[in-house]
């Protein structure tokens, strides 16, 4: 590699170069504003050979995409020991480095990029849904949830979501303030279902009861009693 | 009219009456499932005098989008009197109203239906969140709001959204219920944030002064400390 000879690339690992070139690009401007051309010349290579491994600009962003939700949805798996709101916080950083690194791209797909409303974007966006529920279940060690705990976790991740996308608009406020606010949001939101409903109250005292004292669910706790007083 | 003469109506008048029987079928099934000959059937016209009124499904799609989101925006016009989380209340039992009635049309939207995607349903989304950002901005009586509040006030609609829309999924939980829980949630999201800055304290203290003892946050307060004890 180091004579200046081009190698040739196997099919698979142009297109595995291509998808990361497309990546790049997409995270500093909308897939929108990209073209095949520019991709082409990121990766060295001519237009039509591009078509040859991709035969549209939807199936190279469905391909890249796909490597994504893959990045994202191995972002959520956290080892299950420590306190629950110490594994959330580490979470919601590398949820937060993702956003950070993927922004325009991001923001593209979650507000309705060029593939949004294909079924296959669609199924996609809801495999990464899927997989941090079924994370937060697992930590929880909750197997038959009650429809009122699945709604905490599933309103809490479109919160997530809502969160990262108005930060992503301007930045206004420090991504390391937002990352620790999302894990109070969701005791939160846990608390006010808890508020209504004994089956929540049981779950969310099991929740807190290994809380160590300078744990985020403590330091939530300790705010409020300040807020109040 | 009661003749048994059909009466012609005029231009406007029948794409009024389409958009109804359009919602009408919405209502009841997915807009992906309902053909253009079943909206003609509905309407008593024949399917060529429907594209008379629109050239496709989209653009009656479209219309119908809009009377409805004109609709429910209507809805987030509250009088400014009274505590504001007794206003927040009412407000929410109007949304749940809409969504009831809507069910499958919000459902299909929200989700991926098969207008979304197109600028212009896009659009219409974002105006029926911002006449909501507006509304609740007025009632706070704040003109220029910090980062932090644009963003408790932004996040907590798009909670609401998935609320309702997990709720449409099986109505396993009771929407007055959840009509409560959502005025509970945005005080914890307002609380949460106030609890890591000064200004949104403030801001809090304020939308909190004139509660009254029976009001919901005040409900809230009471279940959250017998859920402490």
């Amino acid at each position: 590699m180091t004579t200046g000879v081009r190698r040739r690339m196997g099919v698979e690992e142009r297109r595995q170069q291509l998808i990361g070139v497309a990546l790049e690009l997409f995270s500093q401007r909308s897939p929108d504003d990209v073209s095949i051309d520019e991709i082409a010349t990121a990766a060295g290579i001519s237009r039509p050979l591009v078509y040859h491994y991709f035969p549209g600009k939807l199936s190279l962003y469905e391909a890249a995409l796909k490597r994504a939700a893959d990045d994202l949805s191995d972002r959520f798996v956290e080892a299950r020991e420590g306190p629950l709101g110490t594994r959330l916080l580490r979470v919601m950083r590398r949820y937060f480095d993702f956003v950070d690194d993927h922004g325009p791209g991001f923001a593209a797909l979650m507000r309705g990029g060029p593939a949004v409303g294909s079924s296959a974007t669609n199924a996609l966006i809801d495999s990464v849904r899927q997989a941090a529920y079924d994370q937060i279940l697992s930590h929880l060690r909750v197997e038959k949830p009650p429809a009122r705990l699945e709604l905490v976790i599933r309103s809490w991740i479109s919160l997530a979501e809502s969160t990262a996308l108005i930060w992503l608009d301007g930045r206004r406020i420090p991504r390391g303030e937002l990352e620790v606010q999302l894990v109070h949001d969701f005791a939160a939101l846990a608390a006010v279902s808890a508020a209504h409903d004994e089956e929540m109250a049981a779950l969310l005292r099991h929740m807190l009861k290994d809380e160590p004292h300078d744990g985020p669910f403590t330091d939530l706790a300790a705010r409020l009693i300040a807020l109040a007083s």
